[in-house]
């Protein structure tokens, strides 16, 4: 799909087809269409990320609170959305040795204690060591610098998924 | 459940209970429980309402984009939640007459084509009647105005919504 059909979708595709590029968070999308024609992939990007950054604080940490723990109980139970089951597959941490898995939960138990809201990495860019290693180091953060990393992290996420249903700007002009 | 035992819930559970009293907007739910502990009910359904509130005019337009087309596709398909499935039939929306269903289609059509989003009113405060007439009036109505009404209507819904789930202000005075 490239940017002039993204552009051409009714809301309820467009909801569809991108509702889940900010994890459970629809509305996000539902509300960018408000802004089209995008001019290119990474417009629709911008205005996913002005949005973000135009919530209150507490929407912020809400936007947090939607995503799952990573290598936690909906990767267990088989709930995580397709989107999270396939990037946490791909960071191995449904292959967990059991010895890593028992500190990932002790550790995301901790920082939810801490913080209020789960740790978010972008999966897609680190491997399960260099994701304990973020989440013990976060753990020993601050509040408002973990929800700011936080949310860095969502707009990766976010970044990965979008490239995955849209044609990239270079690939348009081709 | 009673407000003190709101209170206590860790975010995962009150965002498990109440991520729909905002159909499809748990960011919303998960936003207030930053602003816990509520000392009531009434503090809680006002802490959603000022969330709303709080959106820009596009995050609005998202809320109600994430709602359903009543007596629309995901009824017919069964894809509506729970919610909005117990809400429709109570209001008969599951068991039109042919010929209001497709009065009801057209007009749905109609509004969304002229707003860019569906119209959205708290079907167990009305009947398939009353909500067809409100339909055909929004059709005729301005952009603004159609916004503000239908936001109204998503606040009347997590009110109902949220009623069903925790005991009342006075119930908890008793």
């Amino acid at each position: 799909m490239d940017i002039s059909t993204v552009n051409s979708l009714p809301y309820e595709d467009f909801v569809n087809i991108f509702g889940n590029v900010v994890e459970k968070c629809p509305i996000i999308t539902a509300a960018v269409w408000s802004s089209r024609p995008f001019v290119s992939l990474s417009a629709l990007e911008a205005a996913i990320s002005e949005f973000i950054d135009s919530l209150p604080e507490s929407g912020k940490e809400g936007v947090l609170r939607c995503h799952p723990d990573l290598a936690g109980r909906d990767l267990r139970r088989g709930t995580l959305t397709r989107e999270s089951r396939e990037e946490q597959a791909r960071a191995g941490l449904h292959a967990l040795e059991p010895a890593e898995a028992s500190r990932m939960a002790r550790l995301n138990e901790e920082y939810k204690q801490r913080f209020g809201f789960p740790f978010v990495v972008c999966a897609r860019m680190n491997d399960s060591t260099s994701i304990l290693r973020q989440l013990a180091e976060g753990c020993r953060s601050e509040l408002a610098a973990e929800r700011a990393r936080g949310i860095a992290e969502v707009k990766k996420i976010c970044r990965v998924r979008l490239r995955g249903l849209v044609l990239d700007d270079v690939s348009n002009k081709l």
